[in-house]
């Protein structure tokens, strides 16, 4: 909690989102102004870029490029899926980071990730502290599955939503262009809670949406499935379908190894198809009805030309905040947003202790989901409506993205 | 060729592209401003809706929604795939259409897709004719596969095309984020012409394109294919593929048909998995290296939130010249794209003999495929870059695009 002098370090962690490096540029933009960081360093690879003492020094970069991390996808110096050992089992990791944190006088560390980079950052922030080492250590949330705890949303989420209710919508038009029967399948990301499938039903809202919207959040029956999928396509000729991957049975089965538990044969199918390839090709032998399957794969992620504008700013403001509380003395945070009012849409930044988010999972309210579990109520649509508002990409040159070009100049090994 | 008075009526049909109602938008606006038709009917699924009289009376809706048909995706009157019989086996459907036209006094068919739709056009043309019954027919071009011989480009590619660029592009940030190996595979539309598929070059003359990129205009040849993938591996750690859906082995056997003719076990996974899929899972047993497939899927031929708008007023003009022409006079042609230069770019409209367009399919010239066959020369660049020039989008409410909403009033049936 003390207001310290020295280099700060920012590392990007796990799946990357249309806006993590917006809340990249937050950090490095304003940690360059402030007096009491004498450094900026950006971690290749999130831990493990400081595990080996790779880190590029964010002084070389030109701040026009910097400006244009707001609108690049992905992680601009690299992610890594990496977590840290519980220290009892093994302190070799908290040993090494300590060595290079002081090596470097590094004083601040920014850690911009989900539910796993919090607990990363909770670890570090107290070896650090037992071991005297004073570090403002301050999370910056980050996830499309917008399951972080402490904050009303995440940033990443709005971008995604948005993505899945346009692409949505989009879909509609298509997938119901002929007079001919079509069952259409959309697979959409979120292992374990459904907020980003939730989205499904912005578009539903508009009249452009699916038919059917299943949650891991319900226990997913086979046989109401199919049967509603029936019904619809009895009723409708076409039926659009969104699913979670995560999908789960009354026994906890996704469906991948369902259907590869049930015969050695379909094991290969199992292998291969994801989620909605799988229940289409069943649709399509029990209904025999032509059917599309449609996994939204690491578009939903990266597709940053469809970047919701509240979520840009957010993201940027996220990483603004993070190195302002730090400098300030605050430390074992993470910067979390609370909601003031839907409409109009206001929110506050707030700071939630590191333990608090980094160990709960927050999934979509069991109140907002239909009780017939195939949709989303109009509070869910209230939520999330203001996270997707607006649009904010990069220029474009040639009629295509200018991403951000940095020139990532290693710090020279001490 | 006679200056006519009487109705007109537009057919959508074939596969949707992201501006085919665009062409809509300028076939219906300016023929309800024509003097010499009577009445303006958009057939309900093509051919299908004027064999079954299900036409839609184009004045009863408000010309803000008309307007709002250019950024609308794919056929908002309903398109159909059907192939008119050649007259000789069957002239039943030739005689209800004459009977259809007659009834309603059709003087003008305007009829929008592929090559498919150019020959039923000019079947269509050449009963009505044989029959004395003058209707002037003229075809407006749409495809994303831009295989139409006669034009320097269709309607829908450079909207397609640059969905594949943007998209490639903002995937080669995600698919190069870990520094673990990684192959990533993605699969293009383009059953027999390469030219979506070909887009991929875009994102590789910005640097943020994919490694390799396979056309169904080369010969597919497997053990090359690994040996190329493995060598980019080693080089990079990950690897980029495009391929399109239409790549074929020197036997005229497309990637699923390949491995389902190798053993049965292997036909499971033929059935579920499209080319990327199959391949990805290929690279995955022999390298032992994390795999990705992705398949754009409807997503490229639907994604009008990034339409390029030099397609949008390209097919909208389209549909806007059909019109003018007809009513001048012009039967049995096709509105076509002369390209005058590419830098400035310039085009000049023209009109092509409907025979020429039906029955020749225009694939990827040799001269601008790579030596090797896994990329595009920068003549194809040139090409291709000006029509995925300038965003026109659907304006946003409450951050969704906004998209026509006819109220497609049924013409009563006579």
């Amino acid at each position: 909690m003390k207001n310290l002098k020295g280099a700060a370090i920012l590392g990007q962690s796990g799946g990357p989102t249309s806006v993590i490096n917006a809340s990249a540029a937050g950090v490095f933009i304003e940690a360059l102004k402030q007096e009491n960081i004498t450094a900026v360093y950006g971690a290749a690879h999130g831990i493990k870029g400081i595990l080996d003492e790779n880190f590029y020094d964010i002084s070389k970069e030109d701040l026009y490029e910097l400006e244009l991390l707001k609108n690049t996808p992905s992680s601009a110096i690299g992610s890594v899926r990496y977590k840290l050992k519980p220290l009892k089992k093994d302190p070799s990791d908290y040993e090494r980071l300590l060595e290079v944190f002081k090596k470097y006088n590094i004083r601040y560390f920014f850690y911009n990730g989900g539910n796993d980079s919090m607990d990363t950052c909770n670890k570090i922030s107290k070896y650090f502290k037992k071991s005297g080492w004073d570090c403002n250590v301050v999370g910056v949330p980050k996830t499309i599955d917008n399951d972080l705890y402490g904050t009303d949303h995440c940033p990443g989420y709005g971008s995604a939503a948005k993505y899945v209710a346009t692409t949505l919508m989009e879909l509609y038009h298509d997938a119901t262009v002929y007079n001919t029967p079509m069952v259409t399948v959309v697979e959409v990301m979120g292992r374990n809670a459904g907020w980003l499938t939730a989205a499904a039903q912005l578009a539903v809202s508009k009249g452009q949406g699916p038919d059917l919207i299943y949650l891991p959040e319900v226990v997913f029956d086979y046989d109401q499935f199919y049967a509603d999928v029936e019904e619809v396509v009895k009723r409708k000729t076409k039926a659009i379908i969104v699913v979670s991957e995560g999908i789960k049975d009354k026994d906890g089965k996704y469906v991948p190894e369902h259907y590869s538990s049930l015969s050695t044969d379909s094991f290969g199918h199992a292998q291969l198809g994801g989620t909605a390839a799988i229940l289409a090709e069943q649709i399509k032998e029990r209904l025999n009805v032509k059917v599309r399957s449609i996994e939204f794969s690491l578009l939903q992620r990266s597709a940053a030309h469809l970047a919701s504008k509240v979520d840009v700013r957010e993201a940027y403001m996220a990483g603004v905040k993070a190195v302002r509380a730090a400098v300030k003395g605050t430390t074992d945070k993470m910067v979390g947003f609370e909601r003031v009012s839907s409409n109009p849409y206001k929110i506050k930044y707030k700071l939630v202790p590191l333990a608090k988010a980094a160990n709960t999972e927050k999934k979509v309210p069991a109140e907002w989901i239909l009780p017939n579990g195939k949709g989303l109520t109009q509070d869910y649509v209230d939520y999330a409506l203001p996270l997707i508002q607006g649009d904010d990409k990069a220029p474009l040159v040639d009629g295509l993205p200018r991403f951000a070009n940095l020139k990532k100049v290693f710090v020279e090994k001490k």
